[in-house]
C-alpha cells in the first residue's frame, strides 16, 4: 500500500452516553468543543463526523471550526439530530406533517453547517423512522413518506451528498431503513443523484448481512458514501471496539473495500460506555492498522483463485496466515 | 368476503423427512403418488406444489396428473430439486460451469412438466446458492452468476413464470437470495418480465423482516407470484403449523395480502417431522380459516385510521378484538 | 376462577424514558409522586414496584405512602437503583470494593423503605453486573463477588425477601444473572433462605427460554418471588404491551403459573416509549384479563391428556379454541 | 507448555451427511471402518468418538479396534444413536415408556462397547429430547423423565462416565438439555457421581453463553468430562472449522480450559458438508495449534491484572498482541 489510510470518528464517540438505566449518564456531560479536544488527543484521527445542533446549541460553526483546527481535525460530515424527543415517532415517516417539515428544516440547517465546515456529506440517521408493533403502520404510506421526504431534501440541496445510515433496529423496534438492499430500493425510488449510504459494519453484521457483501453491493451501484466500523455480538448494535469480536469478518470487510478502491475515511463508530474514550479510539485505530497490515500480507492472487473455486478451506488458510501474522509485522 | 380462499400445500408436506441426525428418516419413505393421496385425504386442499424429479424418477407426468385428478387436486407449481447432492455447492452460483448448465437443464425439464400439469409457475428454491465461510466467495462473481443464469432461463422459457423463494439460510449457511429486498434488486438486474417471488411467511419472519411489509414491497413491484405459510420461533425455519406461535403477525400478513388484492392460493409449507402430516395440514387450514374470519371481523376503517396516526395501542385493541373473537364466530 | 387476579406495575412504566439517541427523553420528566398518580389513573392496578432513590431524592417514604394511599395503591416491592452511573461497571461484581460496599448500603436503605411501605420484596436488578468484551473478566472472580455480596445482604436482612431479576443482556452486553438456571445455581451457592427470583416473561423469551418452563423450574425450587409481563420480538427486551406479539406463549406462561398455584401479583413491566403510559397499562391489563378468560375456557383435562402424549396438534387445537374465543367471552 | 495437546474428532466428521434438502447426501455413504481410515489420514488425531450402532450394524468392536489400531487411533468415547427414527420423539423424555426403555438398553450396549474399546466415557447426545410447540409438553413431567432415566443408567453402570452434550436446539426445536446451567441443575437432581458434561464450544456460543464462562462453571463443579470445538455464526450449530469466525472467543475458551488445568482431548466436532473431511480436520487442528501458540505468547500476568480491574481495553490489547502474532511464531 502506498499511503496511510485516513482515520475518522463520530464525535459522539467522545460524548456522554445515557441509556434507560443509567439515566444520569455513563460519565459527566461533554460539550461539542470538549469532545473535539478529546478527539484531538487521540493523535491519529484526521476527521470527525459532528452531530448538530451543537452542544450547547449557541455554539457557532466558526467556534467549532476553530476547535477542529487547533486539533488538526477536519469535519467529514454533519449528522443532524433527527432522533431526539420531537422526532421520537419518526423524522421522515412521522405521522405528523409538521414534524416531517421540521425534519426538512433541521437537515437544511445541517446542510449549511456542513458547507461552512467543508464536509463531504450530511449524514441521515433515521433511527426513529419505522414502527414498534405489528399493525402499527400502513407500510405503503411510510414508504411514500420516506421517499417523498428524501426527494424534497435532495432536490432542495442538489450540491450536497446525503448519506443514509441503515440499521435493523434501535431506537425504533423496527427501523424503516433496515438493510443495504432495502435502502438501495428506496434510494432508487427517490430518483435523485445525491443520496447514498453510509454503511456501518456493525449494523450490517447484526442485521444478518455479510458486511463484505453488502459493501460490494452498495459500491456496485455507486452509492457507498461512507463507512463506520465497530463490533458487536451479532444480536445488537453494541458498538464495541473494532475487531474485538470479529477479526476475520472485519478483515473481509476491509478487503472488499480495498477491492472496491475505497479511498475514503475509515471511521470509528464505537460507544465506549465504560471505557476511556480516547484510549478506546486508539485501540480501535491500532486494530485497524493491524488489519491493514494483514491485507498487505494477504496472498491476494491465491485468495482470488481459491474464491473462484469457492474453496473455503484454502481461503481460510490464506487468511489465517496473514491475519495471525499481522501483529508481528508491525 | 365473498368466496372461500383456495388452500394449497407443498407436496413435501406429506413426504418423508430426514436430517443430519435421524438419517433413517422421521418415518417411512413416501412416493410422489402416495404423497398426493395423503394430500387428497386432507379434504380442503385445492392444489399442491410438486418437487421434480418425481419419486421414483420413472414416474410420468401423466401418472401424476391422474393421481391429482382422483384426489380433486390441481398442480399450482413445480419445484425442481436444484438442491440435492450434485447441486450442494450451488445451482445458479456453482463454481463449476457444468453444474450451472445442469441447473439450466433440470429447470428446463421442470418447465415442461409444469406445462403438462397446467401449473402457474416453476418455483426456484436456490437453497444451496451462497456461501458458508467468510472469504469463501467473490460476491461480485456470484451475483453475476445468479443474474446471468436466471436471465438465460427466463429468456429460454418466456411463457413460464419463475418464482424465487428467498430465505436467509439453510441449507447454505448464508443463502444468496436472502431477503425480499435483495431478491428484488437481483430480479431488477436480470431485466426480464417472468421472474418473481414466492414469499414464505416463516422465511421472512426469521430473516428479521416484517412479513406484512415484505409482502407489500414485493407486490408493489408486481412480483408477488406466490405465498407459503407456516410458523417458527424467529431463529430458524422451523416450518411449524400456521399460527402456532405468531397469530398476530400471521393475521397482519393476511391483512396485507387482502389489501393487495391477493386472490391466489394460501399455501402450506409445514414440515410436520413428528406429527401426522394429514392432521397437521388440517390444523394449518383450520387456523387459516380462523385468521380469515378474524379479517372479516376486523374494523378495517378504524384500523386504517389508527395506522394513519401510527397509534399502536389503538391498533392493538382493534386487532385483539377481532382475533380473540374469531374462533367464536366459527 | 374464584377471584379476580391482582394487577401491578413497575412504577417506571409511568416515568420518563431516555436512551442513547433521545437523550432529552421520550417525554417530560416525571417525579415519583406524579408517576404514582398516573398509576392511580389506570384504575385497575392494585400495587406498584417503586425504584429507590425516589425522584426527587428528598422525597420521604411517608409522602410516597400518602400518594399511594390516595390512589388506592399498595407497594409490592422496592427496586434500588444499583444500575446508575456510579454502578455502571457493576454493583455486586464491580471491581472496586468501595462500589460493592455502596451496593450493600443502597440496598440496605431500600430494605428500610420497603419495610416502611409494607412491601413483599426488595428487587435486585443487577443490569450492570457482567461484562462487555471477551477476556474482560475473570469469571470465577465475579461469580465469587456475586455470591459473597448476595450472602452478606441476605444475612444482614434476614427478614427481607430479595428477588433477583435475571436478563441475558442490557445494559451490560453480557449480564451475570442471565438465565433462570444460572441464577438458581448462584442462589444455591449463596445458601440462604431469603433470595429468590422475579421472573420477567420478556427476559425469558428473548433469552431463548420457554417462559412457561422457566417459571415451573423456578417454582419447583420454591424461589418464584414475583413475575413481570410484557412482550418483545425475541431479539431484545422491547418491553412492549403484554400479548402484542406472543399471545400463545403468554397464555402458556399464565397456564404454568396457575398450575403452580401462583396467587401473587400479575405485574406489568412495559416501557411505552412513544405511547400514553396510562393507556398502555390499561391495554396490558385488558389483555391479561382476556388471557385469564382464555385459561378459564381451556379444556384443562384434554390439554393434560394431550401433553402426556406430547401431542402438539391436539394441544394446539385445544389452545386455539380457548384463546381465539376469549374476547367473545368478555 | 510442556507437551503437545492431544487432538481428537467425532468420527461423524468423516461420515456422509444428509439434511432435509440434500436427501441423497453430501457425498457417498461412508462405513465406520472407512471413516476410521479417513481419520487416520489426518495424521494428527490421537482419538475418535464413535457413534454406535456401527455402520454397517454387523461390524464388531474387535473389527473396529483393529481399524483404530492400524491408524494409530484410540477411542475416547462412544455415542449411542439415541436420536434416530425410533427416538425422534425423545429418548429419555419420550412419552412412550417402551422407547424410554429402549434408550436404556441401547445406551447399555454402548457401555459394553465403550469398555471393550477402552473409552473414557459414553456420550449422551439427547438431541430429540424436548419439544417443538408451545403447550406440547408438561415440563415437570419431562424433567422427571430425564432425571429418572439418567439416574437408572448411571446406577446400572456405576463404573462408566456419562457425558451429556447440551445444545439449545436441533434437531428438536427446543432441546431439554439446552444450556450449561440447566444441565448442571438436572445432573444435581439425578444425584449420582458419574454423569457430567461434554461441552461443545459452538453450542455454547450460539446458545448465548460465553463459552469460557460456561467451561469454568462446569469445571468448578467437577463435571467437565469433555470438550468439542468448531465454529458458527451464533445463530445455528453450523459446525464450521475451528476459529473460522470467532478466533478471539476460541482463544478465550482455550485460555479458560488451560486455567482449569484441562489435560484432556481437544476434539473436533466439525461438519464439513461441502469440504474434504480430511483437509477440514487438518485445518481445524492447525488452527488449534496456532491458538495454543497464542496462549503461550499471552502475557498471562498482565492479563490477570487487567481482568482484576475488568479493564476491557487493556485485555483486548494483550490478546491482540498474542493472537495476531501467533502464526508468525510457528
Amino acid at each position: 500500500m502506498t499511503q496511510e489510510p485516513r482515520y475518522g470518528a463520530g464525535l459522539w464517540h467522545f460524548a456522554q452516553y445515557v441509556d434507560r438505566y443509567a439515566t444520569d449518564g455513563y460519565g459527566p456531560p461533554v460539550s461539542t468543543l470538549e469532545a473535539i479536544d478529546l478527539a484531538g488527543q487521540v493523535g491519529d484521527l484526521a476527521v470527525v463526523d459532528i452531530t448538530y445542533p451543537f452542544n450547547p446549541p449557541g455554539l457557532t460553526p466558526g467556534e467549532v471550526a476553530e476547535a477542529l483546527k487547533r486539533n488538526n481535525l477536519g469535519a467529514i460530515g454533519i449528522t443532524p439530530e433527527i432522533y431526539t424527543r420531537e422526532f421520537c415517532r419518526g423524522a421522515f415517516t412521522n405521522p405528523d406533517a409538521a414534524v416531517r417539515a421540521r425534519t426538512f428544516d433541521l437537515v437544511g440547517e445541517a446542510v449549511g453547517v456542513a458547507r461552512e465546515l467543508g464536509c463531504d456529506y450530511v449524514k441521515l440517521w433515521p433511527g426513529q423512522d419505522g414502527h414498534d408493533y405489528p399493525f402499527q403502520v400502513d407500510h405503503g404510506q411510510i414508504w411514500s413518506y420516506a421517499v417523498t421526504g428524501l426527494r424534497a431534501l435532495a432536490q432542495a440541496h442538489p450540491e450536497t451528498k446525503f448519506a443514509i445510515e441503515y440499521k435493523p433496529r434501535e431506537p425504533r423496534v423496527s427501523m424503516f431503513f433496515s438493510s443495504a438492499a432495502k435502502t438501495l430500493l428506496a434510494i432508487e425510488d427517490v430518483g435523485v443523484g445525491n443520496i447514498g449510504i453510509l454503511m456501518d459494519f456493525g449494523h450490517s453484521l447484526y442485521g444478518g448481512e455479510s458486511p463484505a457483501e453488502a459493501a460490494r453491493l452498495i459500491h456496485s451501484r455507486g452509492l457507498l458514501y461512507g463507512i463506520d466500523v465497530n463490533d458487536n455480538f451479532r444480536g445488537w448494535d453494541d458498538d464495541l471496539v473494532v475487531g474485538s469480536v470479529h477479526l476475520t469478518e472485519t478483515l473481509e470487510f476491509f478487503y472488499a473495500l480495498r477491492e472496491c478502491g475505497w479511498d475514503g475515511v475509515w471511521q470509528l463508530d464505537q460507544f465506549p460506555f465504560r471505557e476511556d474514550s480516547v484510549e478506546a479510539a486508539r485501540e480501535g485505530i491500532n486494530t485497524m492498522r493491524t488489519i491493514h497490515r494483514a491485507l498487505d500480507l494477504l496472498d491476494a492472487a491465491a485468495l482470488r483463485e481459491a474464491q473462484h473455486r469457492q474453496d473455503a478451506l484454502a481461503a481460510n488458510k490464506i487468511v489465517r496466515r496473514a491475519l495471525l501474522n499481522s501483529q508481528a509485522a508491525a
